[in-house]
């Protein structure tokens, strides 16, 4: 989609009039457009309701549903309705049911349940997306496809089994290449006939989630699970782009969610969305680093916002209601990180089952006259006002964070040496330290292009895949900066050791060798003590750091900091190699955030990466450009007003139309988006 | 079993001498006398005994038994062996195993195990129950029926599956109305055929006992198995009937069991009969709450203590020993609260299996000189020389609490608000606020009549069934107290969510609407603020709240307290709603004990009902009434002696035959029971 | 194998070429003689090589093996590889596949995966041992058979249950001992025919690996499936016997590891070895207690240290380095308790899989020139130097401690009457009051001749196994000590109580009755009030206790201390009674440890057991002798150094050859072995 053409913001969300009685939806529409509101995803759980049965399909209500929408002004995101199959289907067809990690043939029951190699569920997804497409090709409420709903889970069945084995094959062509890359003559393994491989979860090789006794083959179901499911969105992008080419496709996504590699799924989608649920406690830079990782999909690409509550979640422990005006200000944080729509679930809260207690903008007293319903009014007047001042606008950035789904998935699998290694977590300690200080970063893939940057970080590269080291040392040899950590280089992509000495493949770059690697109880820590000053660090400053340390030897890095306490006290903990025109880094253990500020803020001030203006403690800042025109986001993320410094900026702040510039105060959940020529 | 008619409170337990050689048979019957016994639960576990292959039965051993009860004047609780099958049944008849909630098939052991719907276990059950009851239906040792025991657990297996359905077509009718009222239509899971309907296990809706996808389905099943349960305790019940129509049938129950609905099946028990298992570190008032519970079941009729440790239990993590006295004050408490017996779990301590090192009145060292002993001898002369006093006495509340196993069960099935609302501790907290103000209580159903009562008190009051509102509105009109709390009103029977505004059909009642409903993290409060005075609460004291919070608006309703904090300080938290001639009053939130002492205290006193004489903290008063004359039990629950304080009452303590008036002395763990008339 | 005959202590370890190229084998060689290593266990994980199908076998790579450490100086450790079964048996031959616990089959996976009682496992394994026996029966490099590898876990197949029924026919010959002896009369589990016998699982009888419904069943499970195992080891002992009866045959062991009945084993077993992983937090008196454990089974005899990490595991959670010296260290530790050899897992670090994490002599950087591998080389030069000094010497306890898995186990199943007794932490205690004084214990089984001790103990004796009453008794009449404690004397060996009063058949002995069994929950403690002073105790000195406390009467025995606190203060709680020319001591509740060590340093000062000499805080001290030399190990288990008052003794420190006499600087961590003449 392009999505620059937009007149303005996409603003609505996902609606099920099919749920209510026909008399209901007069007063619906009635109430999306009191709401500003122009778009609505239908279809999502309908497949029942559309083919009621093996043979017949049922497409009356949902005609009257786009038609009405149509007649009122509304779009059409239409869903597949593929996330969840019918009844009868997994009655007459139970390959549609998926087995679970313990081994259980799963019944009929809950959504996201279709087994994704099986035939049943490939062949009746493909013909209703078919279906639907013929049907609404030219419907002129059509904007968008949306497949399924939020891909995920696991299936250990045997027609997985099956499939995985030819998966097998088509990666490694024989046993041997298989044997040696999963390392299968560790306890006798080796597999003589493609059929001895059985699916690895508790029954087999792994004893839980994230143990496994061999890393290779749960790395590649990993891998298959993902692709499994990725084949069944393409199957139905396919069918839908055959009558329908120029109709974008999405699927809804969830951030840093575990088992789909996105990367590797954004290829095949015309555009990301995402359903971005925080919790009360979630830190707002948590938040701020997964749109831009979603934003990182497609390289940069504005993203669709497709879901979040208008105000109360049903399925956290303790269900907060969001503050008057955290609704507002967190969609505008989409916004300001890429998204082109605010959308949210759910446009009218369900009667009954499961997500009943969860927010709608029309909740179950059934009128406008709620807290809720006017914080959403109030926000679509405001995009309608908005227009499409910022549709199609892109961040600029100089820092990139590399983040990778088979990284992490290995690195989660690892026995040893510590099980508090969690990868999303180390990643954000290195984005929060540029968030607090308000420089903007993409999330990059392992095989982004990284010559526009000036600053990579690269936390916990414990994986690196072909190609990869030799692409970082060109853009090191080009004057850039490379930051990587402990636990990083030490396997190839099948999670077999490099040899020779850490950190393997990127030892020549980084001119250290990690000797080994002492894991710490948690209520240990180390220091890291500065050899000499650097940024606004003096010599002899110390920081505390934790979970592991890498006991490093310089192989000609300049050493910055030494370790503070223990056996490897004076060992080096912070390295900074001359490679080309570059520095390459190595932070040894896991720092405090103090060391990571201030040390990632003199390597941005080292590139003349600069703050974006008005960023101070509980506001973020973010910069979109489009045409020439910068558009500045500025978030209040706390309950209390406060002034802001824009500097020498001056614009127009869009949400109020006033002139800004230098002091200027914003209220308690705020937001400014000034508009900066 | 017309209680009233007994010569005195039955003094016995459970008693399995057919674990043991007859040669200590003898030795058991002196011990049994000497301890003042007259009744023994016999038969529990003796299927196998009496049934040794499909079609042969012995009963020479029960025989025996039975006769040498009567032979020294010790009644027989007589039970039917069904609550464990014999293993040549699990073998030959594989359908009375159960099926469990994560679809495993289980093989023989343990007890409680017979699935509910196995026409084996139906066929089997009730055809030893028939024998038992055509063999003594006139041996003259047989005092009352025990039918199986404990009845517990769930099934879910194939034959469950299909009784499932058939128990739904009976509730529903039509699968049109079960789509319905289970909202099927969200997720997509309209049934077409009964067949599609699978049991909601790990396998299919559930993913925990109480997290479910579809709460219409979940609850279903609860009332279900519940059901299938109460039919098998049926088919035993009209089986004993028909040889023994003036034998009461009774089984024992296990207070606030969660997977049985108690009050349907007490309808079918001739007396309540429970087991009371308080850990060392439960408040007396739950226990105390429990029994009222177990009282409320038959509105108010005398009920029997089946089953109480005389010192240990073995199955708890810490088995605390009883200390000395507490035996005695905690067999009081049951009497006081409406028990017409005393009995223990067990007479004779098994020498193997895992119940050896509960506590028994003949322990494993097999002589009376122990403590355990002594005190159950002393505590079995004084229950002679109480005689039938208080046999077959009342208690006389005009506070009633209203409490609901459906409600139950949907409150903690909900997804949202929260995880951390326990419906049993929301409703002790007021139970324990009148409890430690010497007011007494009834619990009665969301069934029961409510015209004798003057304060009804109805917390987390999530379900309304049809007609209870209207008949809640007629109890108020006539000038009755009602009293509900924050997350009332919510859903009809079926969990399906009242449209128009919280709490549907209790709005008009309340003359309030709640808006929205906020979720605390455990370590949140806010703060209830007193607008004016209100009996001992002073204008602007203030309580703490905590659980969740409802965000309500006045629509009438008197607003007497109002939030403290958040963006919702100012709003009501507190209101009353004249309505006719009575009140009804709304808490939003869940206050801490001082507020709903001072609160409820003050309804009382509006209603003039007052406090029990001898009230004091950590000491326990309740009263009964038979014949005009007025039973006081005043239970001093602590290790320290205390002064007791009748006021101007007066009477005779009937366990030491002393007069008692104002200041007396009751000793550590002392009781008195003090004849009024 | 007769150790003392070895040249000197056994260097080397776990050392797996076939996952390799062969072009590293030379570089392994030359490091291996580097590190002065001479022995290399080989083909543990290798049966999928030798054997890649059902008729064919391969031994050309293990021949070069075997070929190449003969040529290099270095023995092999053979073992026989049926650890794993390969892949292609689980796909031909399911029956090797083991059921879990909770009764699912499992498919092909991890290692220790196969079911003891399948017939195909049976079939093969013991035909590989014997290809391998029949292979290089005379090779010059063979030293050492090593079966299997850390036999371990459970199934619960079919071919396991009806094992298990003529296994229990076996043991009770008629179903009616067996139903007497199980108490199946409780709840009504007669069997009447050996067929309705289930293994109990969560499927069955037991809720959770320790808890059960019958203890009887579980219990003889617990046995059933350890000699399951043993049975399989030894029908590849006897095939290994067949071809060569002069090899000596081990398999490795795993301490304290509670599933096999290595007292049982250790008869069929021609050496002990073990694997000792402690963590950086274990105590080192536990792993001392475990090497006295092991040293143990076989009466005393040297015993081989088979595997310890050179540095890191990967499998726990926090994998911490061991500290430099801390390798050493903990080798001599093993020595000092009686080991002859000193073995790595592993040799070569693997580069895929799990256990890539897992240190090793040779890391994955690959050269010598790692501090792992200088520590190790250092190592190796020492025991060189030590030659065969203390090889084959035996220590001299006077001491025992007795200790039982059946025991174990049956405290463990026990239901009541606390959580929290953990037999291993409860015979720690006693240990440990022991270490820290430096007197030396042996481990003895139940079942072991006393007669060479003066003072034995025996914490939580709760199983009295049939003739274990007269032979403690005869220990003490003829003047020894005897310690035992609450929860002691219970059951028969079948978990069936022994009637008449605690302790049961130990009540003459120790002169006391123990009338009830109290449980503390965790934060409650009693007091210990000495009623007299005795040893370094004054009279009214006081201890706390804690876990469990038994309410005891004397009937004979003198009372040395009382309860301080709760409704048993004044009873007795530390006896002693006079027996014969011995004493038999009760202490009735689990003392802090200054009790524990205090008053067993006054029972050993009674028998005048001294303190061995250089024993001070941090600081472990044993001594092996051999041919009328002493040789006293001195370890300093602490980072800094201390100086060691070795009193009157003087002699040379083997590892310096200096000699040494009274006050000795120790550096941290660091050992001394002084030759004692």
């Amino acid at each position: 989609m392009n999505t620059s053409k937009l007149p303005k913001m996409l603003y609505g969300g996902d609606y099920n009039p099919e749920q209510w009685d026909k008399s209901v939806w007069p007063e619906d529409m009635r109430m999306l457009q009191l709401a500003g509101m122009d778009i609505a995803t239908v279809n999502v759980f309908s497949w029942a309701m559309i083919q009621p049965s093996e043979d017949s399909y049922q497409f009356e209500t949902l005609d009257a549903i786009m038609d009405m929408l149509h007649q009122n002004g509304i779009y059409a995101c239409l869903a597949t309705s593929t996330g969840a199959h019918p009844a009868w289907m997994a009655r007459r067809h139970p390959d549609v049911l998926r087995t679970d990690f313990e081994g259980r043939k799963r019944k009929f029951g809950g959504r996201h349940n279709s087994c994704p190699n099986s035939p049943s569920y490939r062949l009746y997804s493909t013909r209703i997306a078919s279906k639907l497409a013929e049907r609404y090709k030219d419907h002129p409420a059509l904007l968008l496809w949306h497949v399924s709903n939020e891909y995920g889970g696991e299936c250990y069945c045997d027609n997985c089994e099956a499939a995985f084995r030819i998966w097998l094959q088509q990666k490694y062509g024989t046993l041997d290449k298989l044997n040696e890359q999963w390392n299968t003559r560790f306890w006798g393994h080796t597999y003589y006939d493609w059929d001895e491989i059985v699916l690895p979860n508790v029954l087999s090789e792994q004893w839980s989630s994230n143990r496994t006794s061999f890393q290779g083959i749960s790395l590649d179901y990993a891998r298959f699970n993902s692709d499994s499911m990725l084949d069944c969105y393409k199957l139905e992008y396919d069918a839908l782009k055959q009558h329908t080419p120029d109709i974008p496709v999405t699927t809804n996504l969830m951030g840093t969610y575990k088992p789909l590699d996105y990367f590797k799924w954004a290829k095949h989608m015309d555009i990301v969305s995402w359903d971005n649920y925080p919790s009360a406690d979630t830190k707002t830079s948590f938040t701020a680093m997964t749109h831009d990782l979603m934003r990182g999909l497609k390289g940069g690409a504005p993203f669709l916002l497709m879901e979040q509550t208008p105000s109360q979640q049903n399925w956290q422990a303790y269900n907060t209601l969001k503050r008057p005006g955290v609704m507002r200000l967190w969609s505008y944080q989409a916004v300001a990180h890429g998204a082109d729509s605010v959308m949210f679930f759910q446009l009218r809260r369900s009667v009954g089952a499961c997500e009943k207690y969860h927010g709608a903008l029309i909740e179950h007293v059934g009128h406008e006259h709620t807290r809720v319903f006017r914080e959403c009014a109030a926000l679509g007047e405001e995009l309608q006002k908005l227009g499409d001042k910022v549709i199609g606008a892109r961040q600029s950035s100089r820092v990139a964070i590399m983040y990778d789904w088979d990284n992490r998935w290995a690195v989660e699998f690892s026995s040893g040496p510590t099980i508090a290694l969690d990868y999303v977590n180390e990643v954000h300690k290195y984005y929060d330290a540029l968030y607090q200080q308000g420089i903007q970063v993409d999330l990059v893939s392992f095989e982004d292009d990284l010559s526009s940057y000036q600053v990579v970080l690269a936390p916990v590269m414990y994986m690196v895949k072909p190609g990869m080291a030799s692409r970082i040392e060109a853009f090191v040899k080009d004057g850039g900066t490379f930051v990587t950590t402990y636990f990083s280089g030490i396997v190839n992509e099948n999670d077999i050791v490099t040899l020779g000495g850490y950190p393997g493949e990127l030892r020549n770059l980084l001119g250290i060798w990690a000797e080994e690697i002492d894991a710490l109880f948690p209520d240990q820590t180390n220091r890291i003590i500065m050899k000499e000053s650097l940024g606004s660090f003096g010599a002899n400053e110390t920081f505390k750091c934790s979970l592991l340390c890498d006991l490093i030897h310089s192989e000609g890095a300049d050493i910055l900091a030494e370790y503070g306490d223990d056996f490897y006290a004076g060992m080096p903990v912070l390295t900074r190699n001359q490679f080309g025109a570059g520095q390459a880094w190595y932070i040894a253990s896991s720092p405090e955030a103090s060391f990571l500020q201030g040390f990632l803020g003199e390597l941005c001030k080292q590139h003349h990466i600069e703050a974006l203006p008005g960023k101070q403690p509980n506001v973020e800042v973010t910069r979109r450009d489009k045409d020439g025109i910068g558009y500045l986001f500025i978030m209040n993320h706390q309950a209390g007003s406060t002034v802001i410094d824009l500097g020498s900026e001056t614009g127009i702040n869009l949400l109020t139309g006033q002139a800004v510039s230098r002091q200027t105060e914003l209220a308690g959940y705020d937001v400014m988006i000034v508009e900066i020529k």
